[in-house]
């Protein structure tokens, strides 16, 4: 078994390390929430590098022009990113790590603007649904999506208009020389988003505690609690689980699972051929160790 | 317990059927998939009219300006609406039916525009995704997201200019009097979208077939697998699981189930009180007729 064969050899070099000079390719642009995820992961020997979309973030490893990628997978609020799904299920690449970030949206616009001025709002369409709340009390502002926040401040700042505004981070507000007309204007106090760290290898990085699997069903009556079954029997925990539908196949599903518990060597070489056997199509995503919480980001 | 009084009345009044002349509020803009949703499933008395965005159409059920709505729920190729989740959470209706419309995107565009004359396409962020293989044989076009695959084609309509393109339907095409310059652009040719019709009230219209519930999980390990234990001890089919993060829980998630098979007046009394004694929260949604299959739709 494949799996069985990268899984072995990679416990053999655990614990690996990030190795010194990495190259990181990010989602977004320079002030992204997914830089701060970047920088927050990786430590100061890395270049990091920005792509505008999260597929070209899983090209820039294709290509060999990057060692790792850093992607969104999940927001606390508006929950989870489908299309880096769909791209973990195409590219077959490995998660190594994860890391969270605090989002704190702010209204940011030019020099000089007002909250009276505004009338066109830019961000992520997820800018805009986790700032649901402030933005109903402004209901003649018309909300334009675009790409990702960072690229959306950048655009205002570009075109230095006093009626146009940005939903994005502080952090990009500084960078592009915006003023925050209004700050913390998502919903939850609490939102957080949970990004991924990609690899072309299956690496172990120190302490893994989280194993992320995806697999297709058989069709047939209880095949789902089969499956959830193994998890009970070893007395794992299911932290998370997710359907996206298969392309071509309408209303049929790939599931992704994250399962965390007491792990070893031993369980997995023994659990996923189990589970392989149960399913259709199954597919290792990774071991890798969870975010802990390090303090607040700046 | 309220959901029961609420079952057996409707079983009570079993079947109901669309009363004539009611008001139906559906999504998006006139030439939307959305309308033509509610087209194939109300009769020519019905009256409908078009609601911005989908919160606007539960707020129009809501202020009793509407009999019932109409949103999108699932795309086979893009996956679930998750704002539509969200909502059906927050308001509390019922689905009381669903219909499907094969998506068949176009790249519509002024009169006298050509493909080499376009530079910035509109459309719903869904739109492009599902049309991703044909933009990248165009990677100079500056995708912008709009509200709407229809409203995109309104603007572009109304803008009248030969370097603006929307990606919508053919009918949406016709109605803003847009030109094709290209048909059938989304990468799967099976695409097909998953409407459901909601109502303030509990309906059980003819030959109900699927069951909508849902719910959250204490936490405990197994949790989850005791509640889909239940489907497989009563031989039901769990066509569909879907979680949705709970707002201001981070991490902890609402589950949205599907389940079909032989459900009787008896088996759902019985089913419904033992999944709420096991979750934290449950909340019923719904038991109506599968959409079949009427023919291509044009």
């Amino acid at each position: 078994m494949k799996i069985l064969d990268a899984l072995n050899q990679a416990f053999s070099k655990y614990p690996q390390v990030v190795e010194a000079k990495s190259r990181v390719a990010y989602g977004g642009a320079c002030g992204s929430y997914c830089e701060e995820a970047s920088i927050s992961f990786f430590n100061d020997s890395c270049t990091l590098f920005p792509c505008k979309t999260f597929e070209d973030v899983f090209e820039a490893l294709n290509q060999g022009k990057a060692d790792y990628g850093v992607v969104p997978i999940e927001n606390s609020s508006t929950g989870s990113i489908a299309v880096v799904y769909d791209l973990l299920s195409r590219y077959q690449y490995y998660i190594v790590g994860e890391e969270e970030i605090r989002v704190r949206h702010c209204l940011l616009a030019p020099k000089g603007a007002t909250l009276e001025s505004i009338d066109e709002v830019y961000s992520h369409p997820q800018g805009f649904s986790q700032s649901q709340e402030f933005l109903n009390t402004y209901p003649n502002w018309k909300c334009i999506p675009y790409f990702n926040t960072a690229i959306a401040a950048a655009y205002v700042a570009e075109k230095n208009e006093p009626h146009m505004a940005a939903i994005a981070s502080k952090r990009a507000g500084e960078i592009y020389d915006l003023e925050i007309l209004a700050e913390n204007i998502n919903f939850s106090q609490t939102n957080v988003t949970r990004f991924v760290i990609i690899s072309r290898e299956l690496k172990l990085f120190n302490k893994p505690t989280c194993v992320s699997i995806a697999f297709h069903l058989p069709h047939r009556p209880g095949s789902l609690f089969e499956v959830i079954g193994i998890f009970s029997v070893f007395s794992l925990n299911l932290s998370k689980i997710e359907s996206r539908p298969l392309a071509n196949h309408n209303w049929e599903y790939l599931f992704f699972i994250n399962f965390t518990g007491n792990i070893s060597q031993n369980t997995l070489t023994t659990l996923l051929p189990i589970i392989a056997e149960k399913t259709d199509y199954f597919q290792f995503l990774g071991y890798y160790p969870q975010f802990i919480e390090k303090g607040p980001t700046v």
